[in-house]
């Protein structure tokens, strides 16, 4: 296996904007009236994602969450670059799985393979990718818009992917069969909110996707847009382990109907979990917190 | 050490794109007439750069070697992404070395950061750019297009960064001080030939920057644009290393002159080394060649 095999197992992923990925470059102009909106994610093998499940999950996972951050500012897919650093000496029938897990999630999601490299480690397996996405000029949703007075809101159930990476890192969880699959199916293959993209780009202020935890996404609007975010107690539990990809976003609360109806039309929970304050920080109803979220450590 | 602080160490690196690197997203939409063109690179400990010389040597020359993509499609670039998979326990001293680097390469070509991430790995680093440039629409230079009867050229000189490489990993190299100097600039600091790029542009009907060697590279125009080439022996010596991130392409024999003018103009050598064919391969004068650049295996 070389790296012009690797090679030949990914022209299938191409989109037209790869040329074939016979070249060093892509291009990738907006049609008038677009912009392109650029996102860049990396997964470690071991740190992110359980050793020894490397195959399709791992991929599957890394570009649903890259595309997660295109879904929190409004935008549509359009294509992705991949780098991967593959461990010499792996099973090539995990280079299959990690194929089968881009093709299944780019299938997902209409958003072909565009370029990138590949290269050897005789560390663990690394792989970035860089996401594309195009939104009408001048409506990506920023970290930066929350204002005093604003509702919060999450999508989706947050905690279920901790309890999902537990099962898949085949620790003992005491469910029912069916609900083990929801939440590993939250952790392997968590859902961009896409659906949800317009009624963002119309209502929010500010969005994040929920990587980190509920009050580490929600420290990072809260300092990005200069105000404070009190949450509400009872929506804050379970809910800092992070790895959901949900949605965080602000709204202004006489938006609030339009935005439930939003969220039912596509059958998307919704949960007003705090409000906007002039101030600083995060407080959950009036109390300080130093949000807990994952945070990596050199 | 952590990731907030990390972050803070890159924030003077970034760009007005880069939203003050406190969004998940960047907008990168190119002006009215002007293609956006990306392009992506991964650079390993140990594979792509020796072991114990991390610091700014390693990100200063997997920026310039990035870049050289799109000075090799004509473009002019406008930023970069970063993901750094940073091992854990590493001295932070190399940190500030290897932003001290990626500082000295932004400054020389003025691409300052737009974002990325940063994770934590217990392998060898690992870091991977996306960069941006623009070009004129429809401008950009393709491998595709070489045709029978253009000449093939490349700029500087080949051969240099594998001294260098030598001369950096500790090897012993019989060449006077000057020319080691030299010979170690050209492995650390190789020169995306952006000045190059609107002779390029005019001229060029397929280019490449030589990452691989020269006979590989020809070996990826004549495969893209469905010709032959024929190298001239003489030109071809001490070449197939690679490493060098000169630029190959092919033009007209018409504009000739007009070529050799331009690299004149800006200092840059330029050798004649070959012609297009009607056929498939790569030939050195007439013999068929199998390219010996570096491939990864796994």
């Amino acid at each position: 296996m070389n790296e012009r095999d690797f090679i030949a197992l990914l022209r299938p992923l191409a989109g037209p904007a790869a040329l074939n990925l016979d070249d060093d470059a892509a291009i990738l102009t907006p049609p008038p009236g677009q912009d392109l909106i650029v996102s860049k994610d990396t997964m470690v093998e071991g740190v992110h994602f359980p050793k020894g499940r490397i195959g399709g999950g791992f991929s599957e996972r890394l570009l649903r969450t890259a595309l997660s951050d295109l879904a929190a500012k409004g935008a549509r897919p359009i294509g992705y670059m991949l780098s991967v650093a593959w461990p010499i000496g792996r099973d090539p029938k995990w280079l299959n799985g990690f194929v089968r897990g881009l093709h299944d999630a780019q299938e997902s999601f209409d958003c072909p393979l565009i370029g990138g490299d590949t290269t050897s480690t005789d560390g663990p397996l690394v792989a970035s990718v860089t996401v594309f996405g195009l939104v009408p000029n001048g409506e990506m949703v920023r970290r930066s818009g929350a204002k005093p007075g604003d509702d919060v809101w999450f999508t989706g159930t947050l905690g279920l992917a901790e309890i999902g990476l537990a099962i898949v890192s085949g620790h003992a969880v005491d469910l029912s069969p069916s609900k083990r699959l929801v939440a590993e199916e939250a952790y392997l293959r968590p859902e961009p909110r896409f659906a949800f993209r317009k009624v963002l780009r119309r209502f929010a202020t500010a969005a994040a996707d929920i990587s980190d935890g509920l009050l580490s996404e929600a420290g990072h609007i809260a300092t990005a847009s200069g105000v404070q975010i009190d949450l509400i107690a009872e929506t804050t539990k379970n809910a800092d382990f992070g790895d959901d990809y949900e949605l965080l976003f602000t709204a202004s609360a006489r938006n609030r109907e339009e935005i439930v109806e939003g969220a039912k039309a596509i059958g998307l929970p919704l949960t007003l979990c705090g409000h906007v304050l002039e101030g600083v920080g995060v407080t959950v109803e009036g109390t300080v917190v130093k949000p807990e979220g994952y945070r990596h450590r050199f």
